[in-house]
């Protein structure tokens, strides 16, 4: 569970409320035809932007942004090692046995198992980590999209609303509140870009590179404990992916 | 056929209208003047940009944002692994009797029966991929361009509506329905810009897109194919092209 | 002769003068000393961004924009092939008697028929290709920065009669067309950049494309030649460099 | 220490608070809603964009811009040049002894010493550098994204109160006042992005350069010194890294 | 000395200050808390963002923008086939004696002369030429830089003057005054942007730009003439470097 992303969006929402409500009636913040055009509009030209599949998708890909949680990269060389002990002691074959949790790891040393060659196999899991990162780039430029869109829609409102009000300038005390009311669409637009779309978008991109990272780690450690590399040695290899705060050690734990 | 380009396009000028409407009288929003300086003054600065005959075919390559469909990853994965079973059975000559239905890999495969060597076939038939995704994003830069063009055109408009009311503003009353005709054509930018250039820009990049990634698909097949790699193999190697959801299984397929 | 570059220029200038005329007088657009800072503004801002030479050559690469005009691809290949049979026929010696209109083409074949290595040609043509491009994008560039230039520049003259509007506020008829002529050089700097400068940088640029990919599939042609390559091959492998519908077909023009 | 960054904070602020005094009071200048919105709308943001163990890290990141110092190339250079002139008279074993301050440069003596596999070494201490540099990317983004961020939601609160004053507008005396609240929350974003964000963001990615060519350097010297190069070419190779003035010669120091 | 950059910049200027006595007195335009703001606070924002040293350096890279002239290519072309004349005589040796101005290729001559590896010479160089590359970068980046800001702190300025006029609009004639002032930092941060800090920025780069090239050549000719190639071939080799009507030709100055 990402707290971050939940925490992040209540506060930001709060804040912009308090300061509504600290300024007096919220009731004026509230006209339909403004969220129609901002949402439903956004909405509809992100579905010309994407295929149909992608957009029907991109729910479950938002909720990733809340719920999402990469494994810790200390795991990863944990579990490397530790078949990298295996694969010494028992041979390759001895890995069929050990139980993997990471699903990319488990298919990779599947391959080594059944004997597959070393660069196939590099071959494979470097388009595999490619393609997926390419993948998940896509969700991302969704949001990204929905957040240059908003504020887009948001201006085409307030146009409507300023051409509305000009063209009709008879009664002077009524300019202020259209006026207010033309400029709720360039609001909408802003709040839902800024403190919804582009943050998602960006919690994605990050989630993505933490992907990438730990594959880029499960590549090397497969790699090296195919070559029958020392665990050590391992551990060294794949400690540069981690910062010196968080590297790994395996005196801590292992004897 | 593409519904979602089409959907979106209706919802979101069909949000608009029904704003416009909400708020009255959408007479005031036609202004012939303002339409001839963002259309027709955006179509003629492309013009500028791109060669004529580009410009000519703009409008079929529209066109496919509405109604192109990329051939499905799994139909191509099929197709491969029938073929990489044809040329272990029958030889490489024996794929001259199998009917593809994808042109790129029809194309691809005949370079094989031919005998040609296959690093050769490989260089010919990835220059064809990279020059037909040129190709491509010369389609996607021509609506990128009308997407910058127009919201320009329509700041040109509006200050010459500016200009003129500022230099006479002897009668107030008129001040107000002025502006708004101004503010028109910056609306009719915003509009065209943001509803139809820009999102059939993005749609026609992600079908290129998609059009790299199954030739590219292919390109590899092929490749195996030549090489004489095992079915399942292929199988194994274009599924790194799929997300987890869309794997290809051959087994719920061919026994 | 490249007619889209003229059309849309004096389309775009038409059009936007029509809607002037239809707003009223035309004299209220015209300002002296706005024109000066913008115009004269930008060839100075530009001279400071850009060595003394390669300004003053400027005005000759725009002119390319309207008058130039790539060789077409299929010229090149049917050269090529041409020059393909003459060289399996007659040997690489008996290419020097050919006559090859295109000049990059025929200084390449020289240095095949003054027997240089290979490898060595490849160096020196590809060299040649990207130091051209290069100095094509210097073209390219010159004209971006008019383009980015203009409008500051206009904004710069804006606000000089902003201020002298607002310093001086006792007669309040002063105020509109003070303002009409302040906005005026926001005007001109717009007009400038978006039907001038910047279509130019990218027809500009497009014409530097085609040049490269004209001259990429002489690079490979003349390697072709010199390695022997059948004719029919060099057909299919220039060809990719042309879409579907432009491929050269040698069975139309040579039985 | 780095003083610049001090210096330019606590100068910007200086200019701006006394252009602020010689305007009037400051009082004006203070609004508790703004101050919310802004400061703690950016933060609640960008929590949302990154996840919370980094945000939390990026106080001591912030830190950095003042307080970090990276190691004078010259003095990398004098050091490799005495570890070159152990190895060559006491063989790569000598190196054991040698006293490095330098945490990176120590450790790849000890890979040395440890008698690894050059390519190896090069392999490790050339991921270890890429990587150091992602994480210190991710710092430089999150000062970035405050800079982003802040702006935006200036615009935000600036919109509450203009739709709150224009809903509002029967009091006509009010109505410059309470624009100028309005306006503090535009004001407070541009402060907060402009005098400290930004310019942090472009002071670490500075450091962060700085940083990954000292390591490249001490890359370089680990792997001239494995070789066996003679001392005063790694002095040659070594000061390409330095601007002619700041180049180190043995000369002046050792005999 | 660069003509082009001083023109300009006396050119830019004097057309703004024209176009300011055009409109009356040139008074109005002078408010020194403005100018403190804008000027001194850009210069205290970049200090944030760059190291002091390279800081100070700043002021004698502006000069280089001013006084900096490249050596021309041909006189490049000239001399190294003069030193190719040379080594074919006299062998690599004979090259000592022959005096070359140009520094860097002096330097990489005595290289060869010493009689290094010509894989370890090409090296050593090209890495000096990538990070002499990277250095001229930071100048460029510091005025990059200050463009960047300039304008911000002018919309903080005029913030600020909009802030105090809105709270204390007791006397309406002294609005449009109070005004004029406020919108002077926006002025005075266009006008340093636009005709001094980024032109800079682009005359310095362009620099580098032809830098590189002119080092590149040298590197080539290094390279051709420690192989012993012909001086008609080096001749070929490094007129590709040049546009067609620049081209070196031997004929006209040697026999």
């Amino acid at each position: 569970m990402d707290l971050a992303t939940l925490i992040g969006l209540v506060g930001a929402l709060g804040m912009v409320f308090t300061s509504i409500l600290m300024g007096g009636d919220i009731g004026m913040f509230y006209n339909a035809p403004s969220i129609m055009i901002v949402f439903g509009g956004t909405i509809m030209v992100v579905l010309m932007k994407f295929p149909l599949n992608i957009m029907l998708s991109s729910f479950g890909v938002a909720a990733k942004a809340f719920v999402y949680k990469s494994q810790k990269p200390s795991e990863i060389i944990e579990q490397s090692i530790k078949l990298a002990n295996v694969a010494r002691k028992e041979g390759l074959l001895g890995l069929e046995g050990v139980e993997v949790k990471n699903e990319f790891l488990s298919n990779g040393i599947q391959l080594v198992v059944d004997g597959n060659d070393p660069v196939l196999i590099q071959k494979m899991l470097s388009k595999e980590i490619s393609l997926s990162i390419e993948r998940n780039e896509i969700g991302v430029s969704i949001f990204k999209a929905m957040g240059d869109v908003a504020p887009a829609m948001g201006m085409i409102g307030t146009l409507i609303g300023l051409v509305q009000m000009m063209s009709n300038m008879s009664d002077p005390s009524s300019i202020g509140p259209a006026m207010a009311v033309a400029l709720l669409t360039t609001f909408y637009g802003a709040i839902f870009a800024n403190t919804f779309a582009l943050p998602i978008a960006d919690k994605l991109a990050h989630r993505s590179n933490e992907e990438r990272l730990n594959k880029s780690m499960i590549l090397e450690s497969i790699s090296a404990i195919q070559e029958g590399l020392n665990p050590r040695m391992i551990e060294g290899l794949l400690n540069a992916y981690l910062s010196d705060k968080d590297k790994y050690s395996s005196n801590n734990k292992a004897a």
